[in-house]
């Protein structure tokens, strides 16, 4: 089959996320651009891993920037050590470190059995921000996103040298359950570096501290809540809304992106002056995926899933929404296609397809995934290229 | 979206096969041209589904000609009676039956516990013949494919009124096993009527009686014999070959499908001077298919499985092998990608895509096959217009 045009190669951007316990961002990009090597050699490909601030972020923007990885022994999650590492961007600016909550305090650091939102604790990324701080880093993106707590990031400020109190005055114990306690913040001990430091959090805009659809709601039982436990981590957060408000001057209860990674955002913010931001517009600061999409004539994306998530700040929903003002065309690969797929069409995804060929268990398909990527571009830029022909010849 | 050309309305051939065990090719058709209207609401369809002359053929062969299926009560595979029918085509010309001798000697009528092709008879295929002499019809075609026999054909000759004899002049017994034992063919009974009837039998040219290729080796394992079984049943059909060159004076052993059907093909070809055809020049004489894909713009087929077989006679490749000399771009649907997929692009085929979105087992995908097939005629036909836009623009 010819090219589109054999006077102009075919630009393509491949944009795709990492596929979740199964591929990294840059990994999905190989496997796309393998795919479309198969169908159009001469292809200019523009290769752009996307992260969005949870697993893998700071590992694929270090390599993107030519940054580098700092390995660190923090507190986990369960309050044992764990290996973690955050990232120092490459580039000529001020000095920037990527603190990726998840490397500390993520789910996936949290054994099935263990998995209790009320007794976790972010004391690990707090660590992490002291390293990064050590380092020389005076500007920091704390990424968000796979946590495995529920602590309004009370462990992280702890870490940093904040005190939190019971109505006693008596320090309160670890964990998201331990917050129904808390009355008050005192910030003497705080590091004095932070008072130096941009302090971004890159989160989910939609992820409320409070409540019906609060984080303790709707993310408490996959991080492993009972309906009880989940209950009382809502009355938990509320009342540390109310101390934040408190200390801070400013509700963050309803603020977006307060509730990011188990309230994370609300605690950074509210004791720490960070700015909560949407979290593809800090993690695409470093990648110009504007020029790329201005110059392509297709765009690739991919996620592990996509469903009636995807468009609710995903990335290929993100993508398209980036693409739609160049007017480019945006196809995206899925792992698996689940409910309310085709919701995506209307999010300015103009096709997608998945990397299934035959009945497989899911860890197959996990295990599998490159390969299966790499077979499922080809199939779509094969359909892309009967389209060009019909095209061609109306 | 828009169109490809808003001007013209796209011409679209939809030409699948049925999915076995799952979707009639009616239903397949009917399945893609729902994900079609979505995509391309005013598009000329033409609907065309395919059969090969196994399962389903009859069905559909009577549908899509506007004729008739009669129900017959005849010997199953077994010996004992099963529910068959053959059809009578719609149409202006000669009264013409179809005999898909699936419906009376399939391997699905012979639970998987009783499965020994030395053992199964095709008397329900002579049977069936001769209900279609019974209602006048004097041209009948065979569709093979699907069967549970490897008799030679032995048992629908003997329906018919034919004799097969031991060394001792003693009729042989029953099924594909006792073909050791034959010497004899005596003709002196046979129904009179076949001799004014053009008798033509669809088959796989593929397919053939005997040698290291023959049907006993190649297809008794998957209709449940043992070793030992398959190489008594090879040398049952050097038997029966041997015998056939005696009393036809052709040695058909090696000719292009007579290993039909367990060797069908052979024994109607030997004793009733029956045509071997190519199985789609024969189901495609009741169909314009050539007309239609020389009017369309774009071709969609479909096929339970795509894999390293399809090149080899199956109804996605016989699409694009007609497609090819209209220049027209074919699209194939499948159930499910297996190994050695990709020949199928130097098949001509120009592009596939499977139908499975999310991991499944196989018997949940053959439940849902419709709406699955729907899903996926959609995704890719935008994926066809990303192309066709692109196509536009270069």
């Amino acid at each position: 089959m010819a090219l589109v045009n054999p006077a102009a190669p075919l630009r393509i951007v491949i944009a795709p996320s990492g596929f979740k316990e199964s591929l990294s961002a840059e990994s999905v990009a190989e496997a796309i651009e393998a795919g479309v090597r198969r169908v159009v050699p001469d292809a200019l490909v523009d290769s752009i891993p996307l992260v969005d601030g949870g697993e893998g972020s700071a590992r694929t923007l270090a390599r993107v920037t030519g940054g580098q990885v700092v390995p660190v022994t923090v507190t986990g999650p369960l309050g044992t050590p764990v290996d973690a590492h955050f990232a120092v961007l490459g580039g000529s600016g001020k000095p920037t470190a990527v603190v990726e909550m998840a490397a500390a305090a993520g789910l996936r650091l949290v054994p099935p059995a263990h998995r209790d939102p009320g007794r976790t604790t972010t004391r690990g990324v707090g660590e992490l921000l002291l390293a990064a701080l050590d380092h020389g880093c005076r500007r920091i993106l704390v990424g968000c996103g796979d946590s495995g707590t529920c602590d309004g990031g009370a462990g992280a400020l702890q870490a940093l040298g904040v005190e939190l109190t019971d109505v006693h005055g008596r320090a309160i114990g670890s964990g998201g359950a331990a917050l129904t306690e808390v009355r008050r913040i005192d910030v003497g001990g705080l590091d004095a570096r932070l008072a130096e430091t941009d302090l971004v959090v890159a989160c989910n805009p939609h992820n409320l501290l409070t409540g019906s659809s609060g984080v303790a709601r709707v993310f408490g039982p996959q991080k492993g809540a009972d309906a009880e436990r989940t209950e009382h981590l809502a009355a938990a957060m509320d009342r540390w809304s109310a101390v934040l408000a408190a200390h801070c001057g400013r509700e963050l209860g309803q603020a977006a992106g307060s509730g990011a990674s188990g309230g994370l955002g609300a605690g950074l913010a509210g004791v720490l002056g960070a700015r909560l931001r949407p979290r593809f517009e800090v993690m695409l600061d470093h990648v110009d995926l504007d020029a790329a999409l201005a110059a392509a004539d297709l765009v690739i994306t991919a996620e592990g899933a996509i469903d009636f998530q995807t468009p609710r700040g995903k990335v290929p929903a993100e993508v398209a929404r980036r693409a739609k003002p160049y007017g480019r065309p945006v196809i995206a690969l899925a792992g698996t296609i689940g409910d309310g797929a085709r919701d995506n069409y209307a999010a300015g995804i103009d096709a997608f397809a998945g990397i299934l060929a035959a009945p497989v268990q899911l860890s197959e398909a996990i295990a599998r995934a490159a390969e299966l990527v790499t077979d499922a571009t080809e199939r779509a830029l094969r359909l892309v290229l009967v389209g060009a022909a019909l095209g061609r010849a109306a």
